[in-house]
């Protein structure tokens, strides 16, 4: 039989460690198949490098918890009386003196509630590690991601084909919304983003209450998730008509974003790609407007690894998904992002996003 | 001219530290008006008891950063060289040996950036404290929390009137978001529950490709936020007709939750109303099927101050909101809740949703 934790008890091994911790989020998910909350009640499991691990439990979530058939001792708490105990319960079970955590994932007071039993026992951030263990996706989780894709593909055209001069962004983002939950969407993989004229330059921007013009450029960038992985795309239209000057500019960011699918392939760096694609960009007439980087990783987080940017030498190996996103932003005007998602293969590389990038005119 | 900052500094000093850290979330949304995303960039503003904040952000941010006013100085850093000296320049320029943090909040990684430049910083969970500045909600707070139970309220009569039998419970959950979303949501204040037949027994259910058939219950648990506030409602239908035994049960569930819009008021403690409102369910024949407190505090977060239960004897004040939303839970039958979002009045409660309790038949 083979043992579900012998990759997790191999880092913290490797990390230093005695265990890792793992708390709901997406390590816990793709290791359990089961999707629990994060809220304020701590639920923790600790896997040591030999032997059974243990668990913190709600006592609500005890019932949920026997779906994933856990091997160890649990200890549970209950509202009224809080999980001091339970915590104290599992540091005279299992006593630690290191333990690695999931630093982007637990929160303060869990790890708190940790060292609060434990005064000396050892945080070690093992974020990189732990994440590292899903940087080639699986063939089930690439498909789920292809569904994820769809999904949002299939409610871009949906939306594209309504938009009209006079909506406001937030409408057409509830338009969006919609058509990705009428496709199919378990959720957003993120609060989407639209944004007309000016404000396409903004980072993270979020929707106004601000009706799209003639002439402006209309900025998408949003998924869905399916099957807990990612869907993120991003895709640039104008409204009425576009602007020679803004043309100019789309086809510069449609070159970087098409250097960077001619040069991916496994054993280059996320730097190589980095530097290929914001070559082109540095090579135009608009190389002031550049403000981030390539991409990042993509699965059942929107963003982990590899992040592509220079500096960056992590190899690309078969399996990896990561954005290409190529974007020139002037703040005065307009931002220009083109962003697919694609897929390192045993040869080269694959585009899971198919949405046509031709410039196009809505509205 | 106010300090924005006095109840911050107010706290830091009673919970004897010097200063306290926010993080993006919904305190830092509430100071600043500003929604930052919480994702692999640390962003932290640290408000010492006396003097000028300082932060540390994200070079991608400084943009949206500047929309706060920020009065102190702000250390940023870009995804090239990392964090870590931007940390540094902070712990140099406000040196500390104790900071109060959102331990709900803050992950573990922004913790040990501070830790890791301060060795000698003592981490205090201010969480409690730092919440219960959100404890009473202003009179813009309770609006938006109107217009968020407004729209929700809307997309579940547009969703019960579209029920069908033979529908799954993920098409169910399919219709009612996008009808927040056609209403006006911003966003899910959470994931919707959807959930019929004995599956209306599990706590926080996912909605699964079974149809809803004649004679089930049907319980959706859900809401929509807006202006940053959420609603959480409840309601528990039935598909086709209602046999007499789930009819008992609902009776019980109703009285309860009525026993607690009598009693609630000013004054008392969060222990008192759901003794009051248990004490209902214990009195029943279904005793047996009792498995939650009454409900917990609704703001900013779905779950905050004050948690609903026995032994906290947390006194209710007007501006307080919490959900009123006992239920019976029979594993191998079905599970009925109903759950309302109760506002303290000066001299009562009201009951900000108003959707209709009498049992309802759907389909």
């Amino acid at each position: 039989m083979t043992d579900r934790y012998q990759d997790f008890r191999r880092l913290a091994a490797a990390l230093g460690t005695e265990a890792v911790a793992l708390v709901p989020g997406p390590n816990f998910t793709r290791l359990y198949g089961h999707v629990f909350h994060t809220n304020e009640r701590p639920l923790v499991v600790v896997i040591p490098v030999t032997g059974t691990p243990a668990a913190v439990v709600p006592n609500l979530e005890l019932t949920s918890f026997a779906a994933l058939n856990f091997e160890g001792e649990v200890f549970d708490w209950r509202d009224q009386t809080g999980y001091a105990d339970a915590f104290a319960a599992l540091a005279a079970h299992m006593p630690l003196k290191s333990l690695a955590v999931e630093g982007q994932v637990m929160r303060v007071f869990v790890q708190l509630a940790l060292t609060e039993t434990q005064p000396r026992l050892r945080i070690v951030d093992g974020e990189k590690a732990i994440t590292s263990l899903r940087y080639r996706k699986t063939p089930e989780e690439i498909a789920a991601m292809e569904r994820a894709i769809a999904i949002s593909e299939a409610a871009l055209g949906d939306t594209l084909d309504r938009v009209r001069i006079g909506q406001t962004e937030r409408q057409i983002e509830a338009m969006l919304v919609q058509a990705m939950f009428a496709h199919g969407a378990e959720e957003q993989a993120f609060g989407a983003l639209v944004a007309c004229g000016p404000h396409s330059a903004a980072s993270h921007a979020h929707a106004r209450d601000v009706a799209v013009r003639a002439g402006d450029p209309l900025l998408i960038d949003f998924g869905a998730r399916w099957g807990g992985l990612c869907a993120d795309i991003t895709r640039t239209v104008f409204v009425g008509h576009c602007t020679d000057a803004a043309a100019a500019v789309y086809e510069v960011v449609l070159a970087a974003n098409e250097k960077g699918h001619a040069v991916t392939k496994p054993g280059i760096t996320a730097h190589d790609v980095d530097d290929a694609v914001i070559s082109v960009l540095e090579a135009s007439a608009y190389a002031d407007r550049i403000r981030t980087k390539t991409g990042h990783g993509l699965g059942r987080d929107v963003h982990e690894a590899p992040y592509m940017m220079r500096g960056n030498h992590q190899i690309l190996e078969p399996g990896v998904v990561f954005t290409n996103e190529p974007g020139l932003y002037h703040p005065d005007h307009f931002g220009i992002r083109i962003e697919d998602d694609m897929l390192v293969t045993e040869t080269g590389s694959r585009s899971l996003t198919r949405f046509p990038k031709d410039i196009r005119i809505v509205g």
